[in-house]
Parts: C-alpha cells; structure tokens; sequence
C-alpha cells in the first residue's frame, strides 16, 4: 500500500497551482417530498460546470460507515490516514484559538455549565452564555494554582473554552468529567494508565477549584472537561508533498487543523466572497490552497433543509471568481455528509470532482450525489485525494524504474 | 487482505490455460480536437469483440494517483505488491540482458556520458553512442580490479551498461553518482548505512578508474551510475499459483522481469504476429502465458497520438491467431497508460477484460477507456488480477471450510 513515506519520494515542487475547495458536510439525503438531495435542488450553474470539465466520484472520507468528525474528514482529505493521525478534542479546540502548543502539553475542551443545588447539570452550556462573559470567567479561573501543572484557561466563544496544563510528565490518557447528558453530576476525571494518575489528580484539583470560585456565579457555575489530548505528532504538507500550503478559512477549528499540518493559515474575512478574495490576493505566493467552506455544513446540522440549499447556492454563484484563477487543479469535495433530514455529520460518501487539463473527464454533467456516482473515480477513500491532485498537477515523479 | 500466503495455500495445478495480453502504455487521454482517446479512436474489432465476451473494468496499477514505472506495473498485475517487491534500476537493466545475477550481487545502471574539461556533465548519454561502440567501451571497463569485488561491466544498448560488483558482505544501500542534470559533476557515491561503506569505497574506486581509461574519448569519456540494487526475494509464481508460466515478449527488461518471477521467456520474433506465433508453438507446453506487447507505450511516449492509434489496430488486426487458441482465460490490460497528450507513463487507470467461459458478462460493448468504466469489475487494483484469473480457470480451491 501507498504510504506518506513513498509520496515523500516522488513529490517534486513545481510551479503548478492546486486549490482544494471543502464545501463542509456537502453530503445529502433526499428530502422527503421532492426526492432529490440538498445539492440536487441547488441552483448551481458553476458547480455543474466544473464537473462538465472534470473527473468525478464519490469519497469515503474515513470508511464505509463511519460518521467522520471534522478532524478526521480533514485530515483524510490532506491525506493523513485518520485512524493513524488523531488528533483529539481538547488539542483542536486549542490550535483553534491560535494557541502555541509544545508537544508536551496536555490540552482539554471545557464547557461553562449550569449545575443545580445537587449538583447535576440542568444547561451543558450554561445556556450559551456571551463570549464577553466567557473571557470574564476565564480570567476569574487563570489564577488558579496546582502543584506540578502551570494552568491555562483560554476562551474560546460563547460557552467554551480551553484547559491547558503545562508540566513534566503529564498524560492525556483521561477520561471525560463531562457525561454529555442532563441531571448527572460531572464525572470524576479518571486514569486510563497507571502514568496518568498524577495528571488525573491535577484535573480534578482544577475542576474542584474552578467549582469553588464559579459559586454564585447566575448560569456559568459550573465546568466540564473532554478530550484531554497532547499535539500528535503530524508530517507538514510541504515536507511530504514539497508544496507551499495555505489555508483560507473562517473557523477557528479549520485554520488550527491547517496550522497542524503546516499550512500557512491566511487572514480573510467572514463571507466566501471575503475568502476567494484573500485566495485571489496570494495566489502568487502559494501554490496549494485549502479553501473552507462553513455554512453547508452548519445549516445541515440545523436540520434546515431549505438553507443548506440556500448556502450551496451562496457559494456557487461565488465560484467564478475562484475559475478565473485557472488553477491547475481543482477538487471540489466535502469532508462529509451533513444531511439535513438527520441533523447531523453522516457516514454517506460525499461528492467529489477534480478539474485538469490532464484529468480523464467523464460524462458527469451535474456535481450531485447521484451523478457522481457514474463519476470516472467511483467510490474511493478520501486519502487517495491529494495524490491524485498532485498527478494532475505533474508534482508527482514516477513510482519504480 | 488476501495475501500471496493465502492464494498458495488455495492455488491447484490444472490444465486449464490463461493467456494475459499486456498492452503496454495501454490508457489514453482524449485528443484536444476530437475527444477520442487513442483507444477510442483506433479501429479494432477483434478487441471489441472480446470486450462483449467479458467482463471490463478499470485498474490502478499501484494507487490511484501514482504514475507506475514498467517494473511496478508489471509485478503488480502478476500478484506482486509493487511497494513490497521494489525492483532496483540496476537489476531490471541486468536480468535485461539475460545476466543471472547471483542473490549478493549488486548491480547498478550505467550510462556513458560526456564532461567538459572542468568535469562537468555536457550530455547525459554522450550523444547516445551506438551499440557497437559501448561494447568496445565495456571492453576497456571489464578488465578493472578492485579489491574486495568482482567487477562485471556489461553493454545494454546505445549509451547504457550494466556494472556488476560480485563478492562478500557488498550492500546497495547507495546513492547514485548520476545527478540526473547538466552543467554539473558526477556526484561522490555515498553509504546510505554504515555496512554500505566499503561498497561505496568500491564503487568510487570503479568510477575513477573508469575515468582514468576513458580519457580522451572523443564523447563517452566518463560514466553515471545509478540505482544500486540487489535481487529482490521473489516468490515465483509457480510456487505462489502452481503454474507453469512462459513469457512472449520482445524487450529485454520484460524478458528480464518475466524471469524474476519464474516465468521461462520463449525465444521469439519482433513483431505481434512473431509473438503470437510463438505462443501458438508453445501453448501445449504451459499453462500460463504472458504477451508483452510493446508498440503502444512507444508511440504513446513519442507524443504521437496518430502512431499510438495504429500500434493498436496492428495489435487488433493481429489478435485472431490468438483467438483460434481459445484460452480458457483471456485477460487484456496495459501495466500503466501512457497518453500521447503527455508523452510519459501516467497514473490514469488502464482498461481491462477479462474473458472466460466462467466470467459474469457485462453490457461493455467497445474496449476502451470510457466503456470499462461501466464494466461489472468497476476500478480495481492491479494486483486482484491473478486471483481472478486463476479463479476464472477453475484454479483456486475454496477458501476456509
């Protein structure tokens, strides 16, 4: 099997450019009264040129079956084997915010929640509060001192934050305090190896001292912890593939994503327009750029069928300033489905499409689940992607005399 | 995964005969003014005929996205995972020429070239000198000693040789002294592991001598040489799938590759109808057979699309001989495309046929790249080939109870 390592050797640099658009939780199912998918009711002339000119398919992003997260629906699509490279919650939600983490770092999403007089949770978000009030708190719970561990606590947005401890010998093999559901108690933080229990004991001084000083507090009196994870260790893109990455995205989780495999991560502003004029702005300067596409995905896990449509939409009729560019290669994919009959990420393959001069085009003439099906490519695993980009873009040496 | 292990295990003689007829540089790319591929456009009703007869589909030599060199494309489709069994450059030149190296030797590719008189690299292959004047060259080389190895230099063709270095305790962890570009010097070979250093001692040693005798040429006065490699541990395949496996082909280095895998190469003629010939004088004494047809990956590789077209319809026009043997499997495939368009192997899958009384036929009606696309065994690995060949001809036993 193809591994990184073989990559390695043949990538060449080269003047070529790619760009990679991730229209987030592309996927659909049909609705229930019309038949067709979110994509199949879009309106979307320039989606459906680029797959007129390009080689179609449908990705797995992880598996058959499995319901990727963001993480590893990325990551495939960078072309990290997701089994092999995770990347856990709490170190995502730390790149996410700009946070420097040095490997031995252990890093945990927190949540600012609402326990009642007994203790158990009533709101896991503490009903949402502002981030305003999240950078308060955050700084009431900086102070907070532990024998062994230097304590973070960063904000994140609204009701979530981050928990970094910093010291020798920590380990992230812990489990959550947070039990996700309504009328239990935080859970007490656990080992999973015997090496974690001094860490273990840390985490649960934290969540002890940061209960004591949210007392009184009227939403926010509460924390919770998941996804304790120290930075894994990931090869840079442009030391496997000898590209020069970028990354234009609006979401803090996707720019931390790029950031761990060495993307540049570029300033843009909120609106796909806004990102396809930061892509055209340092075009020159890359030659590899990861565009993230946010609102498919949001308006799915909504279950608004109408909107998703309307954001496909949005973003098509932005594409032509994106085809102007003439890139070398285009794909066009999602890092997942996010049907929004279920209102969640699914595990349904995803739309894919890769324009090329040196592409082998197929009779695709819509880019839809369906019509991709007949797609020249399949059905194909997700990390088969940037191979197959770098080919097109002749970044690739031939494999074996 | 099904692993070599496992297809031995279930692998039983018969005389049932198989007959793989390897096109090779099969897969095209559309012509920018038509949109035909070679394929496509190339009249050819025996191989059309053969399509409705079977079941199609596409292969990816190595992975999609990866561009095969001959080597890997062709251990592939004989059962070999081409990223475990990597053939060096240097023994794929020697078992070209018929050398039977011995399991220590070391073999490298050479090449006369031309410095200047500050011993810099002004043609790669001194102008490709003929045939007759490399083996005057390796005359004057042959006679170099060194100590710790037995020093072979063999002439190929044109400007390539084969320098062999036979004895105790050698590696071919090494780097190549070919830098593979003008305007520079041959570079210092190099140990890639400590137990490589007196190797590397050697093979320098070789070098400058091969310079002091070279002196004064008027164009081939100083050598490259590349890709080190020993003989990799292959399993044969009448050990592995219980054959007895002949090679029709006309190129020393598929000769030479048929070898490594245990195939006996039959002595033949230049063109197709020479090659089909001798399978014909042969086919009672094997049950497998292996036809290399070369043309089409020349032509593809010279850019010219129109020459492409008509290797493929003398290629046609030749193949009723060999449909009067009626094998009881017929599989047609390329080791790799090579696409006139871009003058060079590719990574774009090869169509395929199979053809046995025991296939499950689809609606493919035409041989091409486009029309396997629909065929019943879809894109598949290379390397699935001899599974369902075997099982198409009846050899392989149940698996498990």
């Amino acid at each position: 099997m193809i591994e990184l390592e073989h990559i390695k050797k043949i990538a060449r640099a080269s003047p070529s450019k790619i760009v990679l658009l991730i229209i987030d939780g592309l996927g659909g199912l049909p609705h229930p009264e019309t038949g067709k998918t979110e994509l199949e009711t879009a309106r979307k002339p320039n989606l459906n040129r680029i797959a007129r000119d390009s080689i179609c398919g449908l990705i797995d992003p992880v598996s058959p079956g499995i319901t990727p997260g963001s993480a590893p629906g990325h990551l495939a699509i960078f072309g990290y084997d997701p089994v092999k490279y995770n990347i856990g919650r709490g170190v995502l939600e730390a790149v996410g915010i700009d946070v420097q983490l040095k490997p031995q770092d252990i890093a945990a999403r927190g949540n600012f929640c609402t326990v009642d007089d007994q203790g158990l949770i009533k709101h896991r978000r503490a009903g949402r509060i502002s981030t305003d009030k999240n950078v308060l708190l955050c700084r009431l719970l900086s102070d907070i001192a532990i024998e062994g561990a230097e304590v973070s606590v960063l904000p994140v947005k609204e009701h979530r934050f981050v928990l970094i401890l910093r010291g020798e010998g920590l380990s992230p093999e812990l489990t959550d305090s947070d039990p996700q559901q309504l009328g239990l108690p935080p859970r007490r933080i656990e080992a999973l190896s015997p090496q974690a229990e001094r860490t273990a004991r840390i985490a649960n001084e934290f969540v002890s001292q940061a209960r004591d000083r949210l007392k009184g507090q009227p939403s926010a009196n509460m924390v919770l912890l998941r996804g304790f994870a120290r930075r894994p260790d990931i090869p840079s893109m442009s030391d496997i593939y000898k590209l020069k990455p970028a990354a234009v995205a609006t979401y803090p989780m996707y720019r931390g994503l790029a950031r761990l495999v060495g993307m540049q991560v570029l300033p843009t502003g909120d609106t796909i327009a806004d990102q396809l004029n930061t892509l055209r702005r340092y075009y020159a300067d890359f030659d590899f750029f990861f565009v993230h596409f946010k609102t498919t995905d949001s308006r799915g896990e909504d279950g608004n069928f109408q909107a998703k449509v309307q954001a496909i939409e949005e973003l098509d009729s932005a594409l032509p300033s994106l085809l102007t560019l003439e890139p070398d290669v285009l794909v066009v994919t999602g890092d997942h489905s996010t049907p929004a009959t279920l209102a969640m990420h699914s595990w349904h393959p995803v739309p894919f499409m890769l324009k090329s001069k040196w592409c082998r085009r197929d009779d695709v003439a819509e880019f839809s689940e369906r019509a991709c099906l007949a797609g020249g490519l399949g059905r194909f695993p997700a990390v088969e992607i940037m191979p197959l980009a770098l080919a097109h873009a002749l970044k690739l040496d031939k494999f074996g005399a």
